[in-house]
């Protein structure tokens, strides 16, 4: 059974296209890895890039990518909405296929000490490979971002890098590396343009308000459809299912009068999360998902 | 893209386990392709072999499948309670992916020629790869079974064979040969043990009695657990698929003040089918399948 894990490097380069093709390259020239996606937005001034393959391959890849971040992008020249503390700024791992979240935190752990031995840039570890709790979230790690962490370092052991010497690269900054579980942005559209409504909804489904774990919702307007959306990141569709959310979308919007117009998967999702949709729904009992015809071919 | 064809022949032979581990043998020994599944069934004194790969080997390993019956089973010695005209007597290509319907009966008409050239056994196209309206279905073509059919072979020119002589093979008969679309065997299990409902909504669903195209269903009783079964054949999920027979159950099992107990898949199930009912229930707009993260591995 061949192991898939997915990895998804955030740099800090949105504008200048040769740098973010050049990190591209750097990624295809692993063989047997296969690059995903490719997005960069100027505004933010940052790259994602996703790519999947065996484990090692994808350790291999996403440290020739830091590599070339480092060597290209100098943050010290870098301004950008998003919040950044390095050139290869968050890298996590993600496990698709047969393998578990326990090895992709060593696949974190390998590519953080390399980073720092052959990079020379500092290293965190967050979410399930964080060493620290209080290093689970980014934003936490990323305080006062690159200008007030090169500060800080050396200063404040508090900022310590979990790999690494208390001492920020000159131009990379420092870089922060994770496995995490996949995340499905996911959004349920209402037939209706009440806004009040849509924002009501998402504060009552999302864990940060005491909804539904691994949830984060908002509401938003889609003028030209006429609609509201409930605008969802599902960051573990093993805790909380998108069914789950659905159904529970459809409720509030109901007892409130409003009928759901549709829903919509933004960009990739496990098939695992649209197999929990189909059992659900089914009431499968019993279902063994090697009885999938395909899957029989696959592995 | 890989092209992925199923091929599940049937054979006269239940009862000898090593003739069908003869033949399951002759299956494997083509590489690349790979047997899914092997079952036995002494009553019925016939075995069912499923196996996929790529076009040209699945012929490759159905023509030797069939050598290897032709050879072993001698159809004047066999008796079982399923009808048959052949030791190698039903043999259908499935697409699975990346193929289509109409180079599936390119392939049965392959296997077909060669079967007649190199073993002298006569053949009939059915189901989609017939070249007759009446020879769609099964049953007009076993009609009196083997024996009836060497009588009548030569003399009826009705009963010609669609390829060779209309002259029956001795010992290993005539063989069918065609091109369907992949079948699901689905049961929904009404919590009540009233088994004239399981019948009465079996009824009402199935295509024979006006229901839904393409569904075949009878009712069961489930004796241990004190409920009812609408056991169906969903002939061809792309035009009456899993969820809209689900729901067609649910409503008439509701209608009648009873309860869906859950519902189960026997045996394989194309992928397509499950997205289907996760895409249905979601409503979900836009949606391609390639956003499936697995699919763009695989493919």
């Amino acid at each position: 059974m061949v192991q898939v894990v997915e990895c998804i490097p955030n740099f800090s380069e949105g504008r200048r296209a040769a740098v973010v093709q050049a990190i591209s390259e750097a990624i295809a020239s692993v063989e047997s890895v296969r690059l995903l996606g490719e997005e960069m937005d100027p505004d933010h001034n940052r790259a994602v890039l996703t790519f999947v393959g065996e484990p090692d391959p994808v350790v291999e890849a996403a440290f020739r990518a830091v590599a070339e971040a480092v060597e290209r992008i100098d943050l010290t020249k870098h301004q950008g909405e998003h919040p950044r503390i390095g050139a290869a700024d968050v890298v996590p791992f993600v496990p698709i296929a047969n393998i578990t979240m326990e090895e992709c935190v060593d696949l974190a752990r390998e590519l953080g000490r390399r980073v720092w031995e052959e990079l020379r840039v500092p290293v965190y570890f967050y979410a399930e490979a964080a060493l620290r709790d209080d290093r689970r979230l980014l934003p936490s790690i990323r305080k006062g971002e690159f200008e007030v962490l090169r500060e800080a370092m050396g200063k404040d052991p508090d900022r310590d890098p979990d790999v690494g010497d208390p001492k920020i690269h000159p131009t990379a900054g420092a870089t922060v590396v994770g496995a995490r579980g996949p995340l499905i942005a996911y959004n349920v559209n209402l037939a209706t343009d009440d806004l009040a409504l849509a924002q009501a909804i998402a504060k009552k489904i999302r864990a940060s308000s005491g909804g539904f774990p691994e949830i984060q919702a908002k509401g938003f307007s889609l003028e030209d459809r006429g609609q509201v959306q409930v605008s969802m990141n599902v960051m573990n569709f093993r805790v909380t299912s998108v069914p789950t959310v659905f159904e529970a979308i459809r409720k509030e919007a109901e007892d409130a009068g409003v009928a759901i117009a549709g829903s919509e998967i933004v960009g990739l999702v496990p098939l695992e999360a649209l197999l929990d949709a189909a059992e659900a729904y089914l009431r499968l009992e019993g279902f063994q998902r090697d009885q999938i015809l395909e899957r029989r071919l696959w592995e």
